[in-house]
């Protein structure tokens, strides 16, 4: 099924595709080779394009049809790979998109300051679609992205982490960047209010949906599947919906189990394997799914106001690939 | 005479330092308090507010008469009180305006995030321009910074350094933000593009001399005036002109001499006074006295353009402040 679904939508949009990853290689251009390096070691490293594809069908969905739909859409990814790089080194994880992070191989100043070169070009591009609004999306999105970082970098470890801090935190971290790029596509296309408003609201609970989506797959997916360790959120302390959930629900002796093995440094894959049982046992895992289900369909709902057309099926097929991909 | 010069300064633009602080107060409004501690520990130590004056005053000399210079001149204190967070994790410089550096007291992950969330700040106000250049702008300064500071880092300890790629850098590095600043303000007045391109020209010049007069400073001026050791840049293995200079110019002993000193690692007092009498007697003080006085005298010569009035005399005591000052 899932590989079904990645490959209908990989065929809906080869040639888009094709275009961005000529766009992202044009516009990279800086003056130092080794920011060259820094940023493509991250940008041409498998990403799925997912936000600039976004912003490209939500402006054709909303009658956009000039040429420049592609080159803005690169916005959306640079953005995404500054903050990545960002994260980077706040996370201090080893393993990003299944290579070594940046900043194993390049000093933390270096890839702090090429993220920052990154959100230059978005900024570069953005600039170039004369609306001011755009702008203010990604001012927003920036203000958004470090503040959740930043609060769940405070709220790392604690372990009475509630689901509305959770969905708070999942909101700027992820769906106010996907949110932007949605709405983007809309205002590019000078599209009236309301469906400005529908596709940034179809944005916000797909951006959910992933993220609850991707939070799941922390805990059931492969290390292959994944590229990097299952459990990573939890070992660093990250509480996300499918433990908060199971912490809500469990007896008090599991409470403290749990608590402890959220305290270790040390887990092995023993009480990894007891820990997703018990996320089934108290439905952490269902209840998520359902969570991201929801979103799902509230984000498909959001596209009934526009006409049939490739994009709108596009957008339709996103939503559930959103909560059925397997990485 | 510097006493003088400063006194001079701050009577001429009292009424719109009183304003920047309040309005810098009043924007930088985050969701997070850990996230106002972080940016108001840099933000309010006692920044001289030269970027936020210049645009203002670059703004005024062009015939804006708006009420919104202030609020807008905040952009260019929020993107440098950014540049200046992230500088401080890539420099781990331990001291900055006198206070310990960010980076000390919070994690560098927070201080990254913090200089994120400014950058934003600065580009959602930005957007209330409605001005698609003030953004290019923008862009291009972030650009040119990331790629000026990781240039920077890559050159450290770099004992050939030549004075082309130390030009380079400085305006990477400074430059671009303060001239940046002056253009921004011509474009908000809607000034035509011959004083858009004097104002961007003279705040090139004024750049180029503060960042040779802090070079200087670097090596003449006390810990007391500094608010951080002196030699620190050599310590960090950056070169500035004159060291590069003096290089240029010594014997080859000396040279030899310099170029140990500069590997060293533990630098003692003495032989930064014996440093300092070789810069003096290869002429490496006095020359880049002299490169920063061309510029400062070029600086001026823009200001040609426009007609007399307290904006103009403002900018062009700005520029003999430059060199005078003695922090």
């Amino acid at each position: 099924m899932t590989k079904g679904i990645k490959q209908r939508l990989v065929e809906m949009v080869a040639t888009d595709l094709e275009k961005i990853e000529i766009e992202l290689e044009h516009h990279l251009n800086p003056n130092l080779e080794l920011v060259r390096q820094i940023a493509s070691h991250l940008l041409f490293s498998g990403g799925k394009r997912l936000r600039p594809l976004l912003m490209i069908h939500s402006a054709r969905l909303c009658g956009y049809h000039d040429d420049f739909e592609i080159t803005f859409s690169t916005i959306f990814e640079y953005l995404h790979a500054a903050t990545l790089l960002h994260d980077d080194v706040v996370d201090e994880a080893d393993i990003r998109r299944g290579k070594k992070a940046a900043h194993t191989k390049w000093s933390a100043a270096k890839v702090v300051l090429t993220g920052d070169f990154l959100l230059a070009r978005a900024l570069e591009i953005a600039a170039k679609t004369r609306e001011p609004d755009i702008i203010s999306i990604i001012a927003k999105i920036t203000r958004d992205m470090s503040q959740g970082e930043i609060d769940q970098l405070e709220k790392k470890g604690k372990s009475d982490l509630s689901e509305h801090e959770y969905l708070e935190i999942i909101e700027r971290k992820t769906a106010v960047l996907i949110q932007g790029a949605c709405q983007s596509g809309a205002i590019l296309a000078k599209a009236p209010k309301e469906k400005q408003e529908a596709l940034n609201q179809y944005g916000f609970h797909l951006g959910m949906a992933f993220q609850m989506a991707d939070d799941l797959l922390d805990y059931t997916a492969s290390a292959k599947q994944l590229g990097k360790n299952p459990g990573a959120d939890m070992r660093e302390g990250k509480l996300t919906l499918p433990l908060i959930h199971t912490l809500a629900n469990a007896s008090p002796e599991d409470k403290v189990w749990i608590k402890d093995a959220i305290a270790t440094t040390k887990f092995d894959l023993d009480q990894f394997e007891k820990l997703k049982q018990k996320l089934v046992a108290y439905k952490g895992i269902e209840y998520t799914e359902n969570r991201a289900q929801d979103h799902v369909k509230k984000a498909k709902a959001c596209l009934d106001y526009f006409e049939e057309c490739p994009s709108k099926e596009f957008l339709c097929v996103v939503a559930d690939y959103a909560i059925e991909r397997k990485v």
